[in-house]
């Protein structure tokens, strides 16, 4: 499983606040804690509505996140100006988290996929909204990856993420996404599948048993690439448990290794 | 889900010691507390070597059981003498738990399935040992299927247990049980399927991780009966989370309720 942390997003309180503060300290531990709990890539939002103040955030966290960890980052904006920026900056290969099949999205950023050496999450939403179901989905893949083929990327720099929508508000969005994680993976067995989903469990109580039945269900139909948050251990213990149930654990040694 | 309350097995310590000093009370407050948890019916296991006691214990367990809670039980024994004994004490339809290929315990309870209204548990072990993979899995539930049927048995009336293996010996077994899972369930939709599955984390570290992962994945695939111990609040709501974010509960009315 590929982790991405997720701590380091301008939705945050904390982090808006350090950031409109430049406050170092708040960043550098967000980055060291994820790093230390086994995070692969570190998610990097710096949002503002402010002219050139997203660009500016953006560059000054990812020189912050690199001078204080070894990890790669994932450039996390859909502001071209901003994600430009930030994989200029990327010393390792990094994440542009992410690409949508929304017109002003895509034509603003696919000259920029083009141009960096990166990974690119493809997220299925378009100008008709959110898909549901897996059909839409499908589609939405197909239109996408031939998008970002055609800009240069391979199939394995591809992070597809499939919206993980509520179940509170469709009883069938789970079974849903998680058939049309399996139909991805068949489709193209080479493609990372994945992304945020704890919306699936958005207006229930106790949201972390909904989000890991998720988890260990998607999991066991190919999802590959989880934006969490690393520093809960349960969420990590959640995954290598999924994985090693699924198959994907020779002599469940991640499993045990990370039980330590 | 359907939910066998496990506390009143012989295996346990505190159980083994009340049945051994006939103290009423440690089986009262497993009953009832299984009960107050959510359990449908309630494991009754007197398991014992010598001669006569198993049966004698199985009664003297269910006349408590039946006398201080409401649920139906389920006869857990191979033992046919404490099996009829168990049943015929049974004031709700009750569960025989469990029926195999094994020739010696088919041969004895087949007669006692075909005498007693009851739901039956169809463990798929045979004599050849206990199967691994799909296939063996699949021609073992035909044959154990055709045999209860033919003694009376309806299709809804039969709970196959597809017997689950640790993950820690064969990194396949998850994947194997679950794929059985999907595959009986497509077989004979209107079958139970489930058990004990706690066997999937044996030999491995913080167990109760692997046990909620493959609960999950199971779920989705078809399993709909657990064996499990309801008193553990955390296995109630990962049944429930998996429930439904597989589709099986609609505006999530029993997620929510469960959590309250």
């Amino acid at each position: 499983m590929i982790i991405i942390g997720e701590q380091i997003n301008a939705t945050r309180k904390s982090i808006a606040a350090a950031l409109e503060a430049r406050d170092e300290a708040v960043i550098v531990k967000a980055a060291q804690s994820q790093a230390a709990a086994g995070a692969h890539y570190l998610d990097v939002n710096g949002g503002d509505p402010r002219e050139g103040q997203e660009a500016r955030n953006m560059e000054w966290l990812i020189d912050l996140v690199q001078a204080n960890t070894d990890l790669p980052v994932a450039v996390d904006s859909a502001n071209p100006q901003a994600v430009e920026l930030g994989l200029s900056k990327a010393k390792k290969k990094p994440i542009l988290n992410s690409v949508s099949l929304e017109k002003d999205r895509l034509d603003g950023l696919l000259p920029v996929v083009s141009k960096f050496d990166c990974m690119v999450v493809a997220l299925l939403m378009s100008d008709g909204g959110t898909p549901c179901g897996i059909d839409d989905r499908m589609a939405n893949s197909e239109q996408l990856i031939k998008h970002l083929t055609a800009a240069g990327k391979k199939i394995d720099e591809i992070i597809v993420d499939p919206c993980f929508l509520p179940v509170s508000a469709d009883a069938a969005s789970g079974r849903a996404v998680i058939d049309a994680i399996a139909a991805i993976r068949a489709r193209w067995p080479e493609i990372h599948i994945g992304g945020g989903c704890s919306n699936i469990s958005f207006g229930l109580p106790k949201r972390r048993y909904v989000n890991f039945a998720l988890l260990s269900q998607a999991i066991y139909h190919g999802m590959d690439t989880g934006l969490i948050d690393p520093c809960v251990p349960d969420i990590m213990a959640t995954i290598l448990a999924a994985e090693a149930v699924a198959g994907r654990d020779e002599f469940c040694m991640n499993y045990v290794m990370g039980m330590r």
